[in-house]
């Protein structure tokens, strides 16, 4: 049911001592890290309870009696898949390099990195409570006051101080260099987002009810065309280091607070592809939202303020880059040689504006794709598969797929992101 | 006079041994390589002679009694600038791994590699004989049938099979992260082709009847807006292993044969930049034609002759590209699965036609900013620089800058390389 994959261009992990934790082994195991025996306190006094609920990996909390962490570690394989889909413990390597560069970036939004053990690919992280997965927390119908601030936030400032608009060069070429070889993770992306939607893949799955419209989009040239289009920029437009599954499940929340976590697809790619799978994944919340039911001021309460809090992130998100732009540009695509040298400050805001004209066609075009994937692809989405009701369900899903396929069509005519919210707005009040 | 440049990321030669070669030291030198030794004949029959006139390296041709080869080797500094300017003679490696890899992609294009000595930064390659450096006989007026044929065809299948269209990505990945380490060699494209000549660097130099049109450069707000946005699609683009410096001083030519050499520059860049810089620089050779007198049909002759290859070389392209993408698309960027595979072979050729729109952009653009850096930045071709009269030069220059700016400017607008051939003819007109 899938495809070989091509193995790892370099540095595979060959230590044969490697085991999966689980929790009864885990305090032994944690031996060969004493800095974490300190921070949590005497042996006998851990609780440890396993808690993965993703796709690829094991996930443990540990609490003792001075303190608690999270411990991810790889399998050699998919989790959610099994032993037939192999897949390199590598990822646990990337994921750990990258939390450390976005960590920087954007201090405090990610968990603070503990430690690694490669040989285990097995890390260490600070544990986040009480926050909770974004995507459930949206579906109970919470809400997160500084939620598009902070995510905005995060995705400009990871953005800009990823790319030549601010590192050394030599620093940047480095990485991307180190990200290049995450070439399994990236194989994801490029096949479950860019690429299986739009053919009848053995991998992909979707309601019944959609039979006809998954028929539609696999015979919809242009739309696959523009996917193509869009693949290219995902393969080739190495701007900075992404997440790379910057979804709502990828967020962690409190009232107050917003971490990010699970940076194991890191990689350079387009700036707009991490606000665009967010900006999706939003969009999906308010479209699913009818059939969660409630009275209609209650349902319409709800998409307003998804809506808002997707316009928020790219109001924030643009802010901040500009913020960024006028005041850290120090890398070799800074250009204030050109401009603020030579008294051309309007020089240098049209060369921003022309890269966040860019940039937002971009996101438009993956947050498009992303919908596509999650309701026609292999890995779906709670917002949409806990609607109980089939005929809602499918209404829900129908316009999503219609305002998918605007925003990949349209995405360089839809000139600012209030219009791109309208025809979500428009497409739930159609479904209704 | 230069930026200090940040080191190599990684793996600097670090091989205390190393010594720049001589003619007298060569015989002795070469006694570690014996199958280079069989190639030649008895050392005693060798004659030694250094011909390097490039600005980097050091290049001798040996002749011996059984054949002749080539050796080019690497200075800890650029040669043209001397030991003031220090660069990594890893050059040479990425010379050699670019040059491996570009000549399989086009057989019989560059010369055949015959070796490679990374402690002593020395290749060993073919001698090419009787060809000489294209641009020179450019100057001299001589013709070459099969020039357009050659180069464009070697731009199509080194940018197709160099790319996620073809390659296993894993494969490609890997060169990425190999060639990102050119760090020293692509640093000097980014300044001095998309930088300096914008602003008033001390390295840059020009025509002295040229200050006010470099002045107006320098303030042209929109043009240097431009240089950036190239610059950023230089930098992050990453669609393919470029030469990276496909000039006509980088070409060697007789009557029937066409090759490529110095891919010291090699990186992962944009499709457009190798023949965007390959048509510059015949259009250059064009612009300059009228500073060489002779009577009106000649130089129109030649004119014409030289604008004519300039099109073939993209005609060529267009068409092997095509060819490829219908016959050899296996990379993950192919989508024959969502094309073909489901009898929509028009959608393939929608996308192909959306990529060469994309692509004749970025080179119209890429050509532009190297008119203006070779008459107004560091490094100038002797294409302008051998016309004696100051003022006839001084107007070919202009010319050049002229049509230069319509290329970088209207890049998007020029829908074919007919329109752009066009600007570039009413431009000499205009300068006569």
């Amino acid at each position: 049911m899938h495809r070989a994959r091509e193995p790892l261009p370099s540095g595979p992990v060959t230590d044969t001592t490697y085991q999966p934790l689980d929790c009864g082994s885990l305090p032994v195991r944690l031996g060969a890290h004493p800095d974490l025996l300190d921070r949590l306190g005497p042996v006998t006094s851990w609780r440890v309870v396993e808690v993965g609920d993703g796709n690829l990996n094991l996930v443990f909390i540990v609490r003792g009696e001075r303190g608690a962490l999270v411990i991810k570690q790889s399998l050699p394989y998919v989790r959610v898949f099994g032993e037939g889909w192999p897949m390199s413990r590598e990822r646990a390597y990337f994921e750990y390099e990258a939390a450390l560069r976005l960590g920087k970036r954007d201090p405090g939004r990610m968990p603070a990195p503990l430690g690694f053990d490669r040989a285990q690919s097995m890390a260490f992280m600070e544990l986040l409570e009480p926050h909770r997965i974004l995507r459930g927390e949206l579906i109970a119908g919470r809400r997160f006051p500084k939620l598009g601030e902070h995510l905005g936030r995060y995705c400009a400032r990871t953005a800009f101080r990823g790319s030549d608009w601010s590192m050394p060069t030599a620093a940047r070429k480095a990485d991307l260099a180190l990200f290049a070889a995450n070439v399994e993770l990236c194989g994801i992306t490029e096949d479950l987002v860019f690429t299986d939607p739009f053919f009848d893949c053995p991998r992909n799955r979707h309601d019944p009810a959609l039979d006809a419209d998954a028929a539609r989009v696999r015979a919809d040239s242009a739309l696959k065309q523009a996917a193509m289009t869009l693949k290219q920029r995902f393969c080739s437009c190495a701007q900075t280091l992404l997440h790379g599954d910057l979804h709502t499940g990828s967020v962690m929340a409190t009232a107050h607070d917003t971490r990010v976590i699970d940076a194991e697809f890191a990689f350079y790619g387009p700036i707009g592809f991490d606000i665009g799978s967010l900006l999706g994944n939003l969009w999906m919340s308010a479209l699913a939202r009818p059939g969660r039911g409630g009275d209609a001021a209650a349902i319409a309460s709800d998409i307003r303020w998804t809506l808002d809090i997707a316009q928020a992130v790219h109001a924030e998100f643009v802010a901040e880059f500009t913020r960024l732009w006028r005041t850290e540009r120090s890398g070799i695509l800074g250009g204030t040689e050109l401009f603020e040298s030579q008294g051309d400050a309007d020089g240098s805001e049209a060369t921003l504006a022309a890269l966040l004209d860019e940039i937002r066609a971009d996101l438009l075009g993956f947050a498009g794709l992303e919908i596509h994937r999650r309701i026609l692809g292999f890995a779906h989405v709670a917002d949409f598969e806990t609607i109980a009701d089939a005929d809602l369900r499918a209404r829900c899903q129908r316009a999503a797929l219609s305002v998918g396929r605007e925003l990949v069509l349209q995405r360089d005519a839809l000139r600012d992101i209030d219009d791109a919210s309208m025809r979500v707005s428009s497409a739930i009040a159609a479904s209704l």
